[in-house]
């Protein structure tokens, strides 16, 4: 078995770090690696060649048996792929685009582990946990660069100076590493969340658990949040504005995963909030949970800075490649461990995970 | 007593911020603050007005009895000044400049902070040290935000991400400040100090002392570092550069007040060091710790983004100005405690931040 791996010509991304090229090559692998594949975050093809792989060029790459990649690859090219090959990626899945179509249509067996199950065995394989929990801890990094001030409380001999104070909205993966980052540099952390269930988790890290009366529950949500009633979200959104005009740092990190996010943090809020405040919208590629996001921009409103990037995990390539490139060995290795021939197409995690029906991938 | 508050226009820094001002009301001074001086820094002449203060034209502020500022005053405008006044500030005063010059022959009594002897008393006034501290924890938040992996130790489903390696060059004020931050975020960290003294001080914070044999002792120096043999900054050099190979943050703080600042890091470590690697060098203005550095700049040699910055406070307007500002505060209380007719010219304080020797400025 050939694994190539292709560059991301969308993400500062790779599908394999030179780290990983052993784990591949023990497992009786050939390793191909795109020229260039891990420039963009920080890994060389020297140190690619060093850890037993091949470099060679893209249009090589179309012929491996399994193809890795992370996105941004091109409709035309997807037609010179190997024909037997499994291509394996993180594909937007829940949104419908051109490529996903090319993809479905091409009679490949492709994998979009975006579409994963949340399940025990799933996790090691979870890119977009992964990559969540990457995004949520830059947050609170790059709000702090933003923010003109302390995080932690400093007693200096020109008098204290109090922490900041950081209220974050949505404790998923993403939420609760940014609170346990902003805790971390010794701010004071209010948390929001519509699953009650998360209460816990937030208080252990030392954050405050804000509670709304009257949540709807979120069973067979998978973990996700759930639509709330207008109610709810009335009250909820008066107890945000209100803790947000005390709020230095704002992270908001509410996705509901192929729907528009829920818009928590008013125009009126922006406006209200001290000048020199910086909020991060984690949200905003899906319409934001700010009011004046913009995504992928960084806006002044009456003096709060507001960021709008829904791809944090882009600006640490060379971690997120890390943990992408072991979330897709671990992933490989499941589907692969009854070899190519015994692919579980039964299985749940292959079941979600392949874009083709299953009983058209077993006969193609 | 009048005391004016003038807008900085070099830096984002205000000698006055809204909470400062009930204190000078209390001791009786009337509080005039030149339109939008605290903007830069996220105060609103509204919150000034609402402290107290009036809001006045910049040439109102120049018949003040005490004129406060930051930097950045104009010498044309020094002669429009009340011949009576006390200009308080921060006007790099070990280097010769017009503006030093000006103050100088303008027979006003002007104060320069950076001035200030190291001692108990001085150090509620302290502003290089505050605002060191500020420039500190600035410092390893910015290079983590330019950095492209997790500080912390993470473990995660996709295996244990070991901690981020941070070397600081420097354990004065700010870097141990910077050490104490990027122990906050979890780092391993290795400091560096010609100043066998600061060892404790440096373990305490959990950081790793590197020490090199035969350093010459400070006595004397202030608390500043001195100047080293050949063959110790040899050695140090060496260690040094072992030490940058395997960091993923340097940061560099070693200023000489009123000298070219070491070369500490040279092209060669820069070359060898790891891609994806940040270097910040605090001492950029002094000619740099680090030979590929520029002043205000962000260069990326071989894959190493290296930033220039000597005024990181002055990212940080908010803080930076709270904390001079009661700096200020402390000192005008200090040298106005028995009133303005009986101002302490022979104490150290005041002798060592005068612009003009003591006689002159009693005479005038």
């Amino acid at each position: 078995m050939v694994i190539g791996v292709l560059k991301c010509t969308e993400e500062n991304l790779v599908a394999l770090v030179p780290k990983v090229v052993a784990k591949y090559i023990k497992s009786d692998y050939e390793v191909w690696v795109e020229k260039g594949a891990g420039l963009a975050s920080n890994y060389t093809d020297q140190q690619y060649e060093e850890a037993g792989a091949k470099i060679v060029s893209r249009e090589k790459i179309y012929t491996a048996s399994i193809i890795a990649t992370v996105s941004g690859i091109e409709i035309n090219e997807i037609k010179q792929f190997n024909p037997e090959a499994f291509v394996v990626g993180k594909f937007n899945a829940r949104v419908d685009s051109p490529l996903l179509t090319a993809l479905k249509n091409s009679g490949l067996k492709a994998f979009s582990l975006d579409l994963l199950p949340r399940s025990t065995i799933a996790q090691s394989m979870d890119v977009l946990s992964s990559l969540a929990s990457l995004a949520g801890y830059k947050s609170v990094v790059l709000a702090a660069d933003h923010f003109a001030g302390y995080l932690p409380m400093m007693t200096t001999s020109a008098g204290t100076i109090p922490p900041a104070k950081v209220m974050i909205l949505g404790a998923g993966v993403a939420g609760l590493q940014a609170i346990a980052t902003a805790k971390r540099l010794g701010a004071m952390v209010d948390a929001f969340d519509v699953r009650s269930a998360v209460k816990e988790e937030v208080e252990s890290l030392g954050a405050k658990f804000i509670e709304v009366e009257g949540a709807q529950e979120d069973k067979g949500a998978g973990g996700y949040a759930v639509q709330q009633s207008e109610e709810y979200i009335a009250k909820q959104k008066e107890l945000i504005h209100e803790t947000a005009l005390k709020a230095d740092i704002v992270i908001t990190t509410a996705n509901i995963p192929g729907r528009e996010a829920p818009l928590l943090i008013e125009e009126r809020t922006v406006k209200a909030m001290k000048a020199g405040s910086v909020i991060v919208d984690m949200a905003s590629a899906s319409g934001g949970n700010v009011a004046v996001s913009k995504d992928d921009e960084t806006v002044k409103v009456e003096g709060v800075t507001v960021i709008g990037d829904s791809k944090l995990h882009n600006h640490m390539g060379t971690q997120s490649s890390f943990v992408y490139s072991n979330n897709i060995f671990n992933f490989l290795s499941f589907v692969m461990k009854e070899g190519v021939d015994n692919i579980p197409y039964d299985n749940e995690i292959v079941a979600n995970t392949l874009l083709v029906p299953v009983k058209e991938a077993v006969v193609a």
